[in-house]
């Protein structure tokens, strides 16, 4: 079964306190579809400029990643600058140019039949409920719906984003989010409160302190892998999205468990914590199964501490 | 086999946004010493005044706790007023009377031979050396000493520490004490560093993060049990690192690895879990076995994601 994904493709610079780099492959659905890629095909949908590079595309194609709904349109594809501090968890937006993004306005194309898996990884809730609005009429409904989102779009879009928490199943935020979202300081009580706004599902992220995930009557707690040096902490959550949809995706099951969501935010942390191992997605292009499967066993060694008979 | 445990016993105030509370049973080794008991034997070294009262002594003794080395001296109990804010993860200390702890020496009194696992709750660490001193002539060395630490001692007795480091297989303390102790903002850096200084286990604990355990190659990371409510935070730590002795000493067994301390941290985040949620020691003194097994495996089910056949 494949992920439909909607988001941002942009092309990012990111400083940070050692190193710069120009004209990255950035934006939430790059991302988010590129780590996906690694358990399901991938359905994208988005927008781009006449100046998006030729070498991306080809990257996304060799990625298993459908096209059909990459609109690329005159003007200028979705410019971001970022800088970090030496406190890599501390980021300042530099300069942010919409561009093509402006206008953007997601579509579904025929060829996207039968979503299984919906990621509606990071851009304005508005966009993201008119791709649901978009398959409302499938003749199977999608298995799982994921949304992601950012503390701009609970300031300056509240109203939308709580119109589309009734309809998702999932919603993925940061801690700060978290808190800003619901006024609870205790991150217990904020996940508790998210659930209770629509998601049955609510994956709060903490960076280095790992995430945690709340469904009904239960909990799961998943640590941060131990990197000692972190280079671009740049699309973390966006990789981390598009691994738990992508895992999700690979499951030959009719239904998600609670058991499947624990595996898939483990599956999620694995991709996130390869992704900041350096600049934009380059980590990922060299990354193989086996590497993948390395960590996730790391995962589960960092994460065990008793066997099954207690 | 029985824990050795030296540390403060203290009378407290705890002030909290919505309640206030004076004369409460406190002290490091205090709650510590409790922790433990639910585990094994404790054998308890600290000073109180004549004031401290008989009912307390009596709570001791009716946990298992030997007294020998508790010593009664002329004089006041030592006193601390702690108040915390909203975010209970900012508490200032409002008032310390150390009184008679002040010319505090610990005393290894004969009635404890042969200490089997030896934890330095916090208190300066010149005090936890010289009870190593006591001790360096036993016939049988102690299988594992545990110290615990604050930001005091590495601000003002920072040489006195590292010596001490040097000495015990493993160091408790939290996030803002391992940063400040090494200068290194990532928790990961700052673990492996500490270990560099002598103990070759860390365990450090990030509050409602859980906590980190380094070992010689080895790590784990153990999620916070999802409080929704948090009563009193005090002697979380202390508590947390009684459960850590308490339970290597139950482990019939000759040498303690990495796979006992897992369980042992999570043993510990349970006793704290369940400490927070009163004041002073009073979830403690209702606290039975059942209830703790059932933590046990909360932390089980809210930490494990995958069977052993990866």
């Amino acid at each position: 079964m494949s992920v439909l994904l909607v988001g941002s493709v942009a092309l990012d610079s990111v400083i940070t306190p050692v190193e710069k780099h120009d004209d990255l492959l950035g934006g939430s659905a790059s991302y988010a579809a590129v780590s996906a890629s690694f358990f399901a095909p991938v359905q994208l949908v988005g927008i781009v400029g006449e100046d998006f590079p030729a070498a991306h595309v080809e990257y996304f194609r060799s990625r298993d990643i459908a096209l059909d709904g990459l609109q690329v349109v005159p003007g200028e594809t979705m410019r971001w600058t970022g800088e970090y501090e030496w406190d890599m968890n501390v980021r300042h937006t530099r300069n942010i140019a919409l561009n093509v993004f402006e206008s953007f306005s997601p579509v579904i194309p025929d060829s996207y039949k039968n979503p299984d898996i919906v990621l509606l990884a990071n851009i304005a809730p508005a966009l993201q409920a008119h791709v649901l609005d978009q398959i409302a009429d499938a003749p199977v409904p999608p298995r799982f719906v994921i949304a992601d989102t950012m503390d701009l779009w609970i300031n300056i879009t509240k109203g939308d984003l709580l119109a589309l928490l009734r309809r998702v199943d999932m919603l993925i935020l940061n801690d700060s989010e978290a808190r800003l979202l619901t006024g609870e300081t205790s991150l217990i009580k904020a996940g508790r409160k998210i659930q209770a706004m629509g998601p049955r599902y609510v994956a709060l992220k903490k960076g280095e302190h790992g995430c945690l995930l709340f469904g009904e009557g239960a909990f799961f707690s998943c640590g941060a892998y131990p990197l000692e040096d972190i280079h671009d902490p740049t699309g973390a959550g966006d990789t981390f999205a598009g691994g738990v949809a992508g895992y999700l995706a690979s499951l030959p099951k009719a239904a998600v468990t609670f058991a499947d969501l624990k595996k898939a935010v483990v599956h999620g942390s694995v991709m996130a914590s390869f992704n900041v191992e350096a600049f934009s997605l380059e980590r990922l292009r060299t990354l193989d199964p086996a590497q993948m499967a390395g960590r996730f066993r790391g995962f589960t060694e960092m994460s065990h501490f008793a066997d099954g008979s207690l």
